[in-house]
């Protein structure tokens, strides 16, 4: 499913076409995350006019709200959503851990009380192939254990015993889907801060042969230097010919470092969250535009951007607006956020192409970062 | 500044162009209010292409924040918003006297207490006419003092005696207006809900010879059948040649007879409030998007409008998004709102150019309005 195009000279970094059932994916590829079937804050044309192929739904939000029903109403979450291209949905487990109450885990899977209501769910690995399954969700991944930095490595392991008998049980289910269901299934690499359980993840993944690997369990409170330990140990032992795919980052030094590993997609929150309180991305770094030095500034959030937001409106104006609690300032800096991402994927894989992925790398970071990095 | 172009053969509607520093704008015209410089929940792009040639600005918020300083280093309200067509903005009048407190009315202005922050401003005739000139309105309101419905005779009369004193000095004061400064001042007739009062208001108006007119102090709590009354018997006295406005109306009904009676522009918060509250219009009347029914209507909102929401979201996703509480609600519902009444405008305008408005009349509000009207 994912045809190599070009790796660069002087990284693990790679050029390729993802094909999925809405289409092909150019990668390395950032996912806009749509929560609850819609990107925060964004039309559905402003996703497409920047040239996303991809973006995220989570299995959790859309189960408990508007609820399958519905979505099965409608034909499927494109159908439900308007958005034609491909999705990614998540199993659901890390918002389970993340957000619902009551939570208990046991061989069966994972019961749970809804953070909307209180009504108690369960989550096996059968039931949400099941649910992705009636999604359509282009790309679906197991239900999985997800655990923070810190724990002990006995329960790592036992944490691990059950994300990968869930894995297998998920694959058997997945296995039998529909006629006519073409979404490919992803398994998720766990262990913990544990390099022989990580390996010990990898090898159980690769005997399970799922059309694509994530690295899960990274970006969940550790330290920089720990995901970057971890995310280059873990990635260097995944099969090449798979796509890899790296959850819950998006921030610009995350994504290249990731990049650098031969990760080809990733997904966050963080460039819509940021957004709506008034923080976007400069090729010079985050600025927050509410930020009282703007008041009388006319230039654009960034004068080399090309988006919507920055061919016409000034920093002053967009500071009124977050100032105000205007909607249209949330609306701007999403917009503007999610166009910068697209134009950064989109250096990243020209660099990939003329082999000087790590020149690229190296000038993005010093620029953006300056002396802080 | 308003050439008429048609008149209805069975009432006082008119078709007119309105010429105005920004450019001609067609009337009888509806005015999305952007009451911070943003009609809230939309990009410009959207207003521009639904053909709207004139929006309102609210003087009093934009005075207090982003501040004149801030409009003035931009250049003007257009400048600042980006927003190139006309802007009507109002005196701040009324906001002084529904938002601010603490206020006070004296011969020379009313001095009150912002609402943000409490400090203590003055407004006065001259100084609002100056405030304007510095945003650069395209139609410019006098300071007036409205009153509600049910004060005495003598209060009302008490209020009158301040609004045309305070409208000569505006006058005199936009008579002075910078060079290369195009925008028109309006005055405005008050007198409450006593018919000798409103004869008097429009007989000092005339005399005043503003640029245009506007009706002032309706819509201000009375009842339908009072609004009715006071808005048939003030705009028969109008004089034909100038350019007539309502303030504060923005449903159908209301539109409807306004028009009728040869007005011209009209303006009201009404259709992106309701929007953002999941409340749309439709041929069939308003409907409540929140509403159980639509859990699983595939349908959009209207089946018959051409607006970017009806032609891709469905009434089943559109309530999702409010229950959910997503953003995108409130902006497919803000965008379907001001489309609905651009479209409406321009059948009452063909209407009109037919010779046919109380029938187009007649027929809308019976479907609108069913068994209610």
């Amino acid at each position: 499913m994912i045809k190599i195009l070009e790796t660069d000279t002087g990284s693990m970094a790679r050029n390729a076409i993802m094909s999925l059932p809405h289409g092909d994916v150019k990668t390395p590829a950032f996912m806009p995350v749509g929560t609850a079937g819609t990107v925060k804050g964004m039309f559905h044309t402003s996703l497409e006019e920047m040239g996303y192929e991809l973006i995220l739904g989570n299995t959790y939000h859309l189960y408990l709200r508007p609820g399958m029903e519905v979505i099965k109403n409608a034909g499927s979450l494109h159908d439900f959503t308007t958005w034609d291209r491909n999705y990614l949905t998540d199993s659901g487990g890390f918002q389970v851990f993340s957000l619902a109450s009551r939570r208990k885990i046991s061989e069966e899977g994972v019961r749970f009380s809804s953070h909307i209501d209180g009504s108690y769910h369960t989550f096996t690995p059968e039931n949400v192939v099941e649910t992705q399954e009636t999604l359509r969700s282009d790309i679906q991944m197991v239900l999985d254990v997800c655990t923070a930095p810190g724990i002990s490595k006995r329960e790592a392991e036992e944490a691990l015993k059950t994300t990968i008998a869930w894995a297998r049980r998920a694959k058997k289910r997945w296995d039998n889907r529909a006629e006519g269901y073409e979404g490919k299934l992803f398994s998720i690499v766990q262990g913990n801060f544990y390099k022989d359980l990580r390996k010990r993840s990898v090898e159980e993944i690769i005997d399970l042969d799922t059309p694509g690997i994530a690295i899960g369990g990274l970006s969940v409170g550790e330290t920089k230097d720990e995901f970057y330990e971890y995310l280059a140990y873990t990635a260097e032992l995944l099969p090449k010919e798979k796509p890899h795919y790296v959850m819950g980052i998006g921030t610009p030094d995350y994504i290249l470092e990731a990049v650098e590993y031969g990760i080809d997609i990733f997904d966050c929150v963080y460039p819509t969250r940021i957004a709506r309180n008034g923080t976007v991305f400069t090729r010079d770094g985050l600025i927050a535009l509410k930020n009282q030095k703007f008041t009388l500034d006319d230039l654009p959030i960034d004068p080399t951007c090309q988006c919507n937001t920055c061919k016409r409106y000034s920093r002053s104006y967009l500071r009124h607006l977050f100032k105000a609690g205007e909607m249209l300032g949330p609306m701007l800096a999403s917009e503007h956020n999610i166009h910068f991402l697209a134009q950064f994927m989109q250096e990243i894989r020209e660099s990939i192409s003329t082999g000087s992925f790590m020149q690229y790398k190296k000038n993005f970071i010093e620029k953006y970062y300056g002396d802080k990095s």
